[in-house]
This record gives structure tokens, sequence and C-alpha cells, in this order.
């Protein structure tokens, strides 16, 4: 049986909704009549071209309502008699008693929330329709290893329920805390314990706790130009002023930095959005002006579990004799961001006060999948799953660098040595980022300017060069997919080019034309 | 065998943790020779007294190392040949090179984090070793409905892990945020969509996001006397002005707010600390109040799914027809605080700058449970739990209150009437609620002055009566449990007078000898 439904991925409402709000109305139409048989969950998940879980979520919702019944193993079926439904909740008219206090209220608060308008780019680009996205940062959802994720899921919820229903450590499940220590120990070189590690959810908030610890109105704060948008928003958002230190192809440019900072925020593996490597002789200057100017250093390694062409450097963190250095690690880039699982490697005096904040924030992080990714860290599933990846980005990396070197040689390519994202440069005689960028929109392939890639651009970031600069994450394509989405990014390019050429020769034939019309201004002789 | 094995639960690390490392010792010292079959895990965890999954954790490790081997189906046994294992990280020594820039360092960080002790007392208690503990506002685990959650999660997980891999919307899972409408509109009258509603971790998330966007140095925020003290800690820690209202029998004495204030928070349901319910008559003078001043309202409805003696008085947003409350709900308490599920509900301006908030803060929650989590809500099974744990904790509220009523008639209890503590004051002649606790605790029972059950104090609740008050949450305690409790309180009670008794009489015989004294110094006459 062909059911007389329609979904549509745009609208606001959950493709489980509409199925089932389209199905209870041809029941209480009597369009369905009792007893009817419904088509099987794999059918009409076909029909819609739906997830079968889709279709059971909302078999399961009519079911609870009374309106289905299933009668295994048989199928699901309309109910004998169908219930009354409850109103659907209506939402308040806005309209209050007393328009002119209700304004007066209005404005005051509009102003309270000027500031946050701003943080609107910070949000990841949502339901994005296009065909090849090179989002930074992304992993390819296509390898997580689920398998194994559902059996230590599982394994971790066999027995009592306590971890559910308590509280946990604002510091996070000691477990994994132990876990994290022996992978930054194995990886990056970091001489740590569990006494040290705190979890978070994400580096997004790690970057939360160190503002509301250390960052105060008018607290200067030192970063990258440019820099990681999130971080930036974060410490202006708790009154700090931002500080922006050069970059170039060494990293930081360490004698740029302000004694007056209380706090530096980095990313050494993989400058952000640059994607230069901070050099070792940079890294002993950065931590000699911590010791100098008694500053701490935030270290950002969010996307460190990706080297490639040989050992990376060991993380600033390790070469820490003073114990000024920040760690910040996630799991969003090695596993999955859905997880929201990140961590901090903290000096010793900041301990305390960080689980403290932690509590305040948001009391701890979710127990379970802390304990799953314990477990997969200790088993040696996690070493093993990174060390796939690695290959297979490594796979990926080199396509992507073959195909832009053959099919755009003038594109010039930065930031190969690690991470999840190349830099490209365009030429400076061609068009620019954002005209790249929107066009390949058009053409389904989502290639990012810098700004657009959540960076955070300063005064001196103006100017051409860092609008001739493209982001291509390349992590979640296949180098089928990548092949596919150079070719498009070429077109591109090309008919940019033309339109240059076109838009130049125009020029020319005005100027020519208002050289004729002034000649005949000229009064007869 | 049994091996030479011991675990501690009070040491720093995981049983887990040392279980593997005496295993492995055994193994590195040669004690347990390669080839030797290894106890089965069920065997070994009985020994040791520890889960099963302790065990399997452990060995899983241990495999991972290569030191066991595992034969199904025939068991464990010590690996064939021993690799050498890689050194385990230590710590780096703390001090510095230059101990006079690291002590003016040091001394300029000190002054940064000395807010931060203050917030000390918000952490919930950690390994309490008490028989019988009271602690307030905790569900009982052992009702939690793990088959139905467990056979969820593996539901959510069929299929794709893009969820798992990608962020999400900083507002939360859309089939979530429709289920949490549906809730709130069928058991607290709030008429509400999807797209006023933000999951958050937890209520203390939400209280954050609301300091960051209306709170701000010198504002003044409306607070209850006493009030919990995780809010008035976010609200202080933003740099806002706390003004305390007082509490009655009623609730919050609206005619105290203050105008100045941006934001009110309340505990409108069940007043925390002491209980007491917001009349229907002092909830429209608090809109009133907030529609005059043009200020907002934080409805903190903590405890709200649990209602006894008749339908409970509706939220205070339902009656909001300005659209200023916020409305923050939690499934701490009906499901669990260790799933980290909270959610707010927006006056419609506040809908876009939240979500950006949130983003800002954290991204957004982990992506599985909320998927559970809508399931659970969509298919009725949390309305079933819901009332199923309803029913127990009215049973359990009845027995306490008649085990106290008998055997300790003199202490007076309030806050029956909803939630899942209740609020005893003690007689005013007798020993105070400090006394108490701390005689109890040495019992190993579980009670807790306000200061202790995480409220904030005032001046203006300084003074005897606050002092006699204890809070006695009985959610997680069986009749049988709450029955013992209770007898051991009575002789706490008992005790406690007949110590004062004899401090009395003591005190006397101090006086007298003291006359005595100065009688032998007057001068022979």
């Amino acid at each position: 049986m062909q059911l007389p439904i329609r979904v549509d991925p745009a609208a606001g409402k959950s493709l489980q909704s509409q199925i089932a709000e389209q199905i209870r109305q041809l029941i209480l139409d009597g369009r369905l009549a009792p007893r009817t048989r419904m088509p099987a969950s794999r059918e009409l998940a076909q029909d819609l071209d739906v997830s079968r879980n889709t279709v059971i979520g909302a078999f399961a919702r009519l079911t609870a309502e009374g309106l289905l019944q299933t009668r295994e193993p048989i199928g699901t079926f309309v109910a004998e008699s169908v219930p009354i439904p409850a109103p659907s909740p209506q939402v308040l008219p806005h309209a209050g008693s007393d328009e002119t206090t209700r304004r007066g209220a209005r404005a005051r608060i509009r102003q309270r929330l000027q500031f946050h308008d701003e943080s609107h780019q910070v949000l990841a680009p949502h339901a994005r329709q296009l065909s090849f996205d090179f989002w930074v940062g992304r992993p390819d959802a296509r390898v997580f290893p689920m398998r194994v994720w559902q059996s230590l899921l599982v394994r971790m919820l066999r027995g009592s329920a306590v971890h559910l229903c308590e509280y946990g450590d604002p510091q996070g499940v000691l477990e994994l805390r132990e876990a994290v220590a022996v992978h930054v120990g194995a990886t990056r070189g970091i001489a740590t314990d569990a006494s040290r590690v705190l979890i978070t959810n994400g580096i997004q908030e790690g970057l939360n706790l160190l503002a509301w610890l250390l960052v105060r109105r008018g607290v200067d704060v030192a970063v990258e130009s440019p820099c990681y948008r999130g971080a930036a928003r974060v410490f202006a958002g708790h009154g700090g002023v931002l500080r922006p230190v050069p970059v170039d192809e060494e990293g930081l440019v360490c004698t740029r930095l302000p004694r007056s900072a209380a706090l530096a925020y980095v990313t050494p593996s993989h400058q952000y959005p640059l994607g230069a490597t901070l050099s070792l002789r940079r890294r002993q200057a950065l931590l000699a002006w911590a010791e100098d100017s008694g500053s701490y250093i935030a270290e950002d390694d969010y996307d460190c579990d990706f080297f490639y062409d040989g050992a990376p450097l060991p993380a600033l963190k390790s070469l820490d004799r003073n114990d000024q250095v920040i760690y910040l690690g996630t799991f969003s880039k090695s596993l999955g961001a859905g997880l929201r699982i990140g961590y901090m490697v903290l000096p010793a005096e900041l301990c305390e006060p960080a689980r403290h904040a932690k509590a305040l924030l948001n009391n701890c992080q979710p127990w379970l999948e802390q304990a799953a990714l314990a477990a997969f860290i200790h088993e040696g599933g996690f070493a093993e799953h990174a060390r796939r990846l690695r290959q297979l980005y490594t796979l990926r990396r080199n396509h992507l660098c073959a195909a832009l070197a053959h099919g755009l040689p003038e594109w010039q390519i930065d930031g190969r040595g690690g991470g999840m994202h190349l830099v490209v440069r365009l030429p400076a005689d061609g068009p620019d980022a954002q005209s790249v960028e929107s066009m390949a929109r058009a053409r389904g392939v989502g290639v990012y300017g810098v700004e657009n890639g959540n960076a955070q651009l300063f005064p001196a970031d103006a100017g051409d060069p860092l609008h001739r600069v493209l982001l291509l994450g390349y992590a979640a394509l296949t180098e089928a997919e990548i092949s596919e989405a150079v070719l498009r990014l070429r077109q591109v390019a090309r008919a940019l080019d033309a339109n240059d050429a076109v838009e130049a020769a125009q020029g020319l034939a005005v100027g020519a034309a208002a050289g004729a019309i002034s000649n005949t201004e000229k009064p007869p002789s």
C-alpha cells in the first residue's frame, strides 16, 4: 500500500514528526480505516527516502498514542477504536496588556543582548545542501567504529544505573582521565597523570573555563592574528582585551607578544586558520615569554592526532618546565564532535579552581560516553582507529594536493604537514576567496575563505593576502569525491577568469566611448 | 587460583587500574609465568568484591598491552612471550629555573583565582560513606528503566554515525525539543513549541547561559533569601549584584522585589531550600512586577515532576502573557543527573541570543542520549516512568512523615506538598541542625542543614530559625531504609538532649565552684 504522504527535509519539523502527523491525520480523517494494515517500515522508508529508524520512530509514537497497534509477527495495523486526541498546545500571543511598559522593557533588553549578535559566526554551518563539502576539521562518519562503540556502550550499561542517576566528579570520569593521561603521554610527550586532567564538553568549553578563571574586564589576552573565532569571542565575552600577535610561516611571532597579557592563546601544531607549525625555536621563545611575564599559555591542539611525513614536534606542554601551559585537546576530530568530549591538562595550581569552575558551569559531563571512551582507549581500540584514520587522511591529502597541482597549478598550497585541512593561496591577479567561495557553492562545492571558516581577523590582517586564502578540509571526502570536487573548482576558477577578462574589455570600451564624447564637445573651430 | 592482589576503593586510582597494575607487576616480576591460566573474571571479581566489568576491563587492558591472551572458550592466559613495557610517564617537577620570577607569577595568579575558592560548596558531595543518605534531589538508581534505555540507545545507533561525528544544532536535537514542548504542555500547562526550547547540560548550565546573556558587572539580580547556591554563585560570578528577597510560607515576598533588578531567580514549585509553594496570588504579583520593571523572571522548576495530594499549580511560565519568564527544567530528578539533560523554554527574543550563547559555551549537547530521550518521551515510556516514580515517592514521603511523627514528634515537618525532600524544623530549645548533622553522620546517616544542603544564606537569614532547619531527601531510600535511618536519628536526638542536660548541670556545678573559690579568696576577717 502506498500512503499519500510527503516529507520535506527543509521544513522546520523532523522527518519523524512529519510522517507521524500525516499518518495521524489520515487515521483521524477516517482515510485510514481501523484494522488497516500499515506498509512495512522498510517499504515506507524506501518510498519516502528516509532512514528506517525514522519510520519505526513515527510508528512507535502513534502506537503510544493508541492510533496504531503492532501484532508480531504479522505487522502494524490501525487501532480497532481510535481515541480522541488531546488538543496540541498553541503558542501564546506575544501582545501584552501595556504596550508602553513593554516597549521600555524591550529597549533595555535589546541593549543587554547587543553583544551576542557578534557571536553569530561561531555556529557551525547546518543543513548545507552541498554535493562536496570541504568544511574544515570534520571527520568521515563512514569510518566511525560503530560496532565496537555500540558494544562498549552496552557493556558499560551492564550492572548498576548509579552512574546514570548521580552527579559525577566535575573533573570527569577517573578511568577516562587516566586514559587521557596515558594517551597524551604516548602521542604528545606530555608527562602527566589523571589528577591534572579535566574532561570538558569539547575545547570550546575548555576555553570558557579558562576565561572564567583568568579573564576579567580589562585583562589582556594575546591571540594569534588571525585566530580561531570561537576563542576570540569567548575571551572578549568575559571582558578581556584581545592583543593580536602576527603569525608567519614559523607560526606566532613571539617577539611581538605583549608583556601585559595574562594569557596567550595559541595553536602550535597547525595554526588556525593558516596552517603553520610553530617552530621549536619559537616554542622556546614563547615559554620564555610566559616565564618572564608570569602569564599562562593556552595550547589548543585541536587536530594534533593527524601528522604526516614523519613525527610531529612534541606539544608545547611537554616542554613546560614551569607548569604555565594549559593544554586543550579533543576527540571531536579523531572520533566525532557529536560525542562532545574534550580535555585539558592543567597546571597543578589550576586543577582545583578549574574543577570548581566546571561544577559551576554545568556540574560535569554525561557519564556513559566518557566510560565507553575510557575502555576504548585502555583496550587499544582508539590507538588502532587513530592509526587507521591517519593512513586514510594521508591518502586523501596526497590526492587533493595532486588534483590541485594538476587542475589548478596557479593555486599555492600550504599547511600540508598536519591536521585535516589545506590552506590554498589564490594568485594575486585572479578572483578573491569570496568570489570563488560563492560561485563554488552555486555548483555544490563548499570551500571557505578565512572568515566563513570561523577565523577572527584583526585590522593588521586587512588587505589582500588573507582575502585570497581558501581552507579545504579533506578528511570527510573520498578520493573519488575529491577528484570530482576539484574538477568543479577548476570550472569555477576558469569561469571567474573569463568574467574578469570580459569586465576588463568592457572597461576599455567605456573609456573609449567617454573619449569620443569629450571630442564631440569641442567647440567647432 | 587465588592471586595476591588487594584493591582499595579509597585509593586515588580506579579499581580497574589497581587490578591491571598489580597483575602487570606480577607478570613482569615473573611471579605469573607465561602461559599461566588466569582465574575466571567472575571468580576474581568475587574474591576482590568488585563488579565483573571491572575485572573484564582490567584483563582487556593487559590483553591490549600483550601481557595476556584470551583463548575462547578455554579462558585467559599469561602471554607466551612478555613484551618490555614502555616507561609510564612521570609528572614533571614543579620547580622552575628562576624562583623569583615564578613567585611573582604565582602571586598574580593567586589574585586572579581568589574568587573561585568561594564556589567550593556547589560541588555535590562525592564518595560519602553513609549507610543511609538523605541527600536532597537524588533519584533512586534502583528503579532506573535500564532495559528500555539500553534498547533505545542501540536503536539510535543503528544506521549512520553522522550524528556522532558532526556538531549538532546548539539549540539541541529537534526531536527532543519537540518532545519537551509536548511534555511541558501536558504536565505544566506551558503552551510552546520546539523553536522556543533549548537543551542544556542541566539547569546549572541554563543559569550560566542566562547570566551570559543578561548579567554584567553591576547588574542587579533578585534572588530568594535563602536561595540555591549554584544560582547565586553563577550570577555573582558574572559580576551581578545579588538582591536577596525574603520568603515565607507563601514563597517569595513579592512586595520586597527591587525595581532595579534585570532578572529575578525563583523556585515557585518547591522553594529551595525551604520547600514553600509560591501561591497563585504571589505568582500574579511576581508577573506584575516583571511587567512593570521590564525585567525577566528565571523560573527554576527543578523538581516539578513530583507533586502529591492533588494537581500542582500551573507553572509561572504558563501565566506569562508578556513572554518575560525563562523556564528551566531538568531530567536529572526524573531520570538521572548522569545524563546531564536539562532544558529552557525561552521568550521569543531570547531564542537566537541563547542559541549563540550555547554555541560559545560548548557548541551543543552530546547527541546520543538526547535522541534516546526524545524517543522515550514520544513513545510514552517517560510519562509511564514518571507516574511510577510519583507513586513510589509518595509512599516513601508518607512513610518518612509517619516515622518522624512517631519517633521524633518534636520535629516539625514542612514542604511535604511536592519535590523529593522534606524540610524539618528542630525545636528552639534543643540542639541545632549542625549538631544533629555531624552526630548523625557519625552514625552513618546523612541529613543536611541548609548550608551543607547547597543553600546560599544572606545576612537577613542569620539567627536561629535557619540553623534549626534540616533537609531530608527521601526519594532514593526504601521504606525499610527510612525506618532504620529514623531510628538512628532518634538515638542521635536523644543523645544530644542528654548532653545538653549534662552540660547544663555541669554549667551549674562550675558556677557553684567558682562561687566557692571566690569565697576562699576573701581576706580572713
